[in-house]
Parts: C-alpha cells; sequence; structure tokens
C-alpha cells in the first residue's frame, strides 16, 4: 500500500468531495491534485474528537496515491484520527482579489481536500519510507544527510497512510468579476493583490561547529532577496 | 452579540482546547489569539458533514471576542456547520526547522484553533457589520471605497458568528532542538529557512477605466519588491 504506485487513479468525486456550487472552480484534475500537494508544507487535518470536528495543522508527505501523516504516539488528537475518517486540506493562497463591490472581493487561491480512513502503518520498512518521505517533502535532500530514527523514537511516532482517491481540488484565477453595472459605472480601482510565500536566507544554529557550510539544498531554496521599502 | 466587546476575555481552555502534549508550545494569552487571528487571511474551518469531519479553506473577520464567517445560502456545507460544532484553525509558517536527525525536523509556527458552535446571524444590521467586518480584515480600506451588498446579494449570503473563548494557541519559535549526542557528533548543518508571505505588486483588472490608480490602502501592502535570483 505504501509502495509508489505506477500509475495516478482519477479522481473519484462523492457526495463528501463534490463541491455543491462554485463548479467552475472545482477540477478532477489528477495532476492538479498532485501539484497543489507537493508545493504544500502545511495541511490541515480535519478529526472527530468527542464527536466534534478538530482541525490540527500538521505536515505531511506524498507518495504516489497515499498521503503519510505522523505523529506522537502521546498526541490524543492524532490517535482519535486513527479511528475514524478525516479530512485533510492543503491550501496555496495566491492573491486577494479586490472588487467593485463588497460581495465580490474574493481570492485567489488552489485547495485540495482529501477524504479518507487512515490506516496505522505497523510494518517498520513501511514506516520508514513514509517518514522519509514527508521529511523529503518538507526539506528535500535532508534525509541522508541527517541521523536517521532511533527504536526509541520510532517507539513513539505513528504513522498514517491515507489513501488519496476521494479527494476535490478548487482552483481560483484571474481578476475580480464585477456585475456589468458596477463596471459601466466606473469610479473604483479593481484588481489582484498577488500573494506568494517566500524562503527568506537560512539561519544556522547557534550551536553549529564552525565551518559547516549551508547545504546546497537549503540555500538553493532562498529565492528572493529580502529587501524592505 | 456583534458589538466589539469592551474588554478580552482570557482564553478558557477544554478538553477540546487543551494541547495533549507540546505544553512549552501553548499560550494562553489572548493578545497572541487576537494577533495570529489578525495576521491572517484564510482559515480552514472543519464541520461535520454526514458524521465525517470536513475541512474547509475560506475567509474570516475578527472583531472583539467574535469571529465571523460567511458563505452563500446555496453552500452544503456552510449550511452543515450551522447545526453543530465546529473548529476553525488560523496558521502561519514561519520557518522550516533543519535538525541533525530525521526525527527532529520541524516548523516555526504561530497557530490558532477554535471551537464554537456558530449562531447565524438574522439582524440586519448585525449582517453587514459582520460582512464590513470580514471585508476590512483581508482588504483594509475597501468597504467604504465599494457598492455595498444589495438586497438580494445579502438574501444569499449566510453570516456566521463564532465566540473565541474556547480557543488555543500554538507557538514554536527558535532554531532546532536537536539530542545533545547529535550535537556533539557534529558534521551536520542545522538551522532555520525562515518563510514569508509577501504580497507582490497590485495587478489592475484588465476591464479598468484609464486613470484609476491602484489606491494607497492597496499599493502600501506590497512590501517587497520582487526580484528573483
Amino acid at each position: 500500500m505504501t509502495e509508489p504506485a505506477p500509475t495516478r487513479t482519477p479522481l473519484s468525486p462523492t457526495p463528501h468531495s463534490t463541491p455543491t456550487r462554485l463548479k467552475d472552480r472545482a477540477s478532477t484534475d489528477r495532476a492538479e491534485l498532485d501539484a497543489i500537494l507537493d508545493a504544500g508544507m502545511l495541511c490541515h487535518l480535519g478529526v472527530l474528537l468527542g464527536g466534534k470536528p478538530v482541525v490540527i495543522p500538521t505536515t505531511f508527505g506524498r507518495d504516489g496515491d497515499t498521503l503519510y501523516l505522523h505523529g506522537s504516539t502521546g498526541a490524543g488528537n492524532l490517535r482519535a484520527a486513527m479511528t475514524g475518517d478525516v479530512s485533510v486540506a492543503v491550501t496555496h493562497l495566491d492573491g486577494l482579489i479586490y472588487a467593485r463591490s463588497a460581495m465580490h472581493f474574493s481570492m485567489n487561491y488552489r485547495s485540495a481536500v482529501i477524504h479518507a480512513r487512515p490506516v496505522e502503518l505497523t510494518d517498520p520498512q513501511e514506516r520508514l519510507h513514509a517518514l522519509r518521505v514527508i521529511v523529503e517533502h518538507v526539506a528535500p535532500g535532508s534525509w541522508d544527510a541527517v541521523r536517521s530514527p532511533s527504536k526509541k523514537e520510532l517507539a513513539a511516532t505513528v504513522v498514517l497512510a491515507l489513501d488519496l482517491t476521494e479527494s476535490s481540488v478548487k482552483i481560483r484565477t484571474g481578476g475580480p468579476r464585477d456585475d456589468e453595472a458596477d463596471i459601466a459605472t466606473g469610479g473604483v480601482w479593481a484588481g489582484v493583490l498577488p500573494i506568494r510565500q517566500i524562503f527568506e536566507d537560512p539561519i544556522s544554529s547557534d550551536d553549529l561547529d564552525p565551518g559547516i557550510e549551508v547545504p546546497e539544498h537549503v540555500s538553493s531554496r532562498s529565492t528572493v532577496p529580502l529587501v524592505v521599502r
């Protein structure tokens, strides 16, 4: 189950994953789902806890048709997540839409929402594979450069696998979609304020041995010089 | 209920809002809750739909002790949210923690999670106030500059108020927290890759009347010149 799938399964909409409105913003393109997940560093995991929904920000990784989550064996929220259905959302905010009327203010975004029943991994090799996928998802190039998990660390870690089949993708791009009457009236600025997430320059740990340089797989991620206006 | 509260209520932890681990990352400072919410443009709303948790990215606004959400009367998810308990998370990702061992990779973040039972607003003045709060939260200075909601638009809009009392705040800052043995072994770079969300330069709508300049309340938000390395 945790082996990379040779092919991508097309998205299978269900009553949970089918948006009830704004169908033009929904996409069934599996490649878009993968791209949204792979570009995300954080997901929001929705679980049932005492009969109530609870949303938890956490890290994740993807390999083929499988999403991996991990957590501490001491975490009540994640243990609860393992017992039933969960929902996982990954959202990128790409811009704010300034419209000519209050109700047409909006956002450009890419979002993926997954509905699944997580399976707790027990096979040592599968668990290690999943942890590697999670670390490499957030910090590519790091797994082989650092110490591997110890037996004690592994014993304290819950690893979950979620199937990506029941997923929905919503994407909004472009400018404001104002009413014709408001466009005709004119006089109001309308447009997009683009938003981007950037990596700044890496900061070495205080207790780092002198002479250890920032590795290329880290330094190469800082793409924008930070010059505040 | 929608009037600005004269004072802030201290956070009241409950079994839902009390983190079960990593207590050092939890904060009960009400000012921090407000700061995290006010800096967020997007929240993740967890609702129960057919007995399963569903996570939805959406916009919001805050006024005093009240969080406001809105949606279309046609949105099944939001209608479901109105019937029971919900969870709302706002998360800022501030950096990636590169550690000397795989299991100490982490993130710097600020997150707020609210547990509440939303109340649907019916009073026209309260509804208008809430919509203003939501628009001004995302796009400060815009409400008075654009056309107000029409009766038809208002009739198609659900407005919800959530009490902020049952909330939890978690904040992680600083560098990696490696095991002493791994620090002693040395040889591996460790540190933080800071992350920031920036506004790029505004893009005017294609159908904008010539001569309408980008207003200062929009242009002043672009703080970083975008010069890709």
